[in-house]
């Protein structure tokens, strides 16, 4: 625990993240999240997984995405509103809670926008570590939203790709891009067409925000070798790719049943078949075959990725002191005395 | 809502919160409490409801309970491990958030230990306002841990019950329970058997912790007319009543799928017949038949009710400040550029 007091919970404020990813290093903190989200994977039969706790409207959903290794019990809390942008607000929010399954008290409570950003960009490159060409140097951006950036940093630092090339619909999304990367040593082409944008890729990555079905790649787009790292298309309606390409591709993804809910596979029959990345991870199953085939990871996202960045943040929480003590669980002295507690309150209140 | 701010969410400490209850009063905050659960179980069609989300360990379960009306969600953490009370810790301890469904923004994020031990005395007070003779002004409680002062005060506050007649296997927490109500007004009978405690009594409340099938109240024990609140039966494998008390009772539920697993029920069939409480409340269920039946009001504790006291709580935030503003959501200038806001940080960390 890092806390020795009963009462309270760690809470790292979007502020601290910030602060926390700067100290650490935008590069170093990607790298020690893709190692814990690797590790995790690699023991992934331990954990209790389920799919996500979904509350749907008309404008969005709103889910919780538990899981626990026995020892560790994290959740988020995540909200997908697509409309959310025109009235300048955050599509995608989260916040995260890691508990101790011995007690059932938290142990940490922290934002996870910034951190849900990070932590699919570290699993994508995981993934990509695996799946893509061990010669691969050119990646593919299309779609320049909140979450390229942090695809195209995650990728220098597990793969060292430098190269990148970048489409989006709104040529401001990809300026933004463009110059928010500019000081961090990439060679970036601006692309006029996604057709263009693919042209030499060895790596794909599909991150558009829409949520209806599209085709942001067409069939004859998909050449071979490539590595398609499609995170874009994560909830039920919502796909990239076109179906072709799937059919052409050994087809990877994190949580199947999930998956073929929310994934580019929603799109395929449900048993066609696909390998986990855990089990690639733990050298069970067959990753790139050869360097003619089509590797894609079909990402949306699963709550051990999640529980693995919460246990990151934990890990560094004693050595950067970034976080704020919150006093969240009552403590009476006495276990069974929890109104005792409250009168007492009074009349302290009362002598002050 | 109740800030400004995009980026921040108003946070109710344990502090604040035993703050807010004295401010209010603990009576008139039980009454709004119980006045806000009853109007929601009044519109209980419109919520959106399932079994909570376990995650069950050998020593306890950590769950969340998700729902919403369509325009708030609301959803608890909270954790019930036996075995904490001799290490200090409470056994049951929880959390919990209001967010905006349409935005799909945390509106509210509280500690919800006390606010549980409050809400869930308040709902038994509602269930008996329809359950119990309309002369009942005697209660027997039967385990004095602590649940069992939030009991009497709410039924006090709602029902104007003042004769308490009080039992716990260990004496020493009775003497507690009666210390801390001594200055509310009760005419209080300490006893040294629970058959002592229910003579005479016209409500029996049942809250002991025991995880274990148990039988608190035995078949001779419930006598005619008498309302049966009974609070401690509330998971899987864990109850309280001789199953012949069930077999002579109209028995009262909150969420029938969820009772069946947790409640007093599992020991009957799971189609045996059971009222809903909601429909006793809107009118559209008969609740008490007629002076000589037992009435039993199976307690578990739904999502609705943590979602109501969250709502409540919610609605006294601006009229007393009680709350510390947490910056929980990140908020860049421009909803797509998160990874511009980060690197903006660092800007301005150097210029500092």
């Amino acid at each position: 625990m890092t806390t020795a007091s009963l009462n309270t919970v760690p809470f790292v404020s979007v502020d601290n993240m910030m602060k926390l990813v700067l100290k650490i290093g935008i590069e170093p903190f990607l790298k020690g999240l893709a190692d814990t989200i690797e590790a995790d994977f690699r023991r992934w039969p331990q954990f209790d997984k389920r799919e996500r706790v979904p509350c749907h409207s008309a404008e969005g959903v709103i889910e919780l995405m538990p899981t626990s290794d026995g020892d560790l019990y994290g959740f988020k809390y995540v909200n997908g509103h697509p409309k959310n942008m025109k009235e300048g607000r955050q599509t995608v929010t989260g916040f995260g809670v890691l508990a101790d399954v011995h007690t059932g008290y938290p142990m940490l409570f922290s934002e996870m926008t910034l951190l849900t950003a990070l932590r699919t960009a570290a699993t994508s490159a995981v993934a990509a570590k695996y799946l893509a060409r061990k010669d691969a140097s050119v990646m593919a951006i299309i779609g320049n939203g909140a979450q390229s950036e942090f695809q195209a940093m995650a990728f220098k630092a597990l793969l060292g790709i430098k190269r990148l090339r970048l489409y989006d619909l709104d040529a401001a999304a990809t300026e933004k891009c463009r110059r928010n990367l500019s000081a961090f040593g990439f060679e970036i082409v601006a692309c006029k067409t996604a057709e263009e944008a693919v042209e030499g890729a060895d790596i794909i990555t599909t991150v558009t925000a829409d949520k209806r079905q599209n085709t942001i790649l067409s069939d004859n787009m998909a050449g071979p070798g490539v590595h398609i790292n499609a995170v874009g298309g994560d909830s039920p309606g919502k796909t990239e790719l076109a179906r072709d390409i799937l059919l052409r591709s050994d087809i990877f993804v994190e949580y199947p049943p999930q998956t073929r809910i929310e994934g580019e596979i929603q799109q395929l029959a449900p048993d066609y078949p696909v390998t986990e990345l855990w089990q690639v991870i733990n050298g069970e199953a067959e990753g790139r075959r050869d360097d003619r085939r089509i590797t894609l990871f079909d990402s949306v996202g699963f709550a051990t990725e999640d529980f693995s960045a919460l246990r990151f943040v934990h890990s560094l929480l004693k050595e950067t002191g970034l976080y704020q003590d919150l006093d969240l669980v009552a403590d009476p002295d006495e276990p069974r005395d929890l109104f005792g507690m409250l009168i007492r309150a009074e009349a302290a209140q009362k002598a002050a």
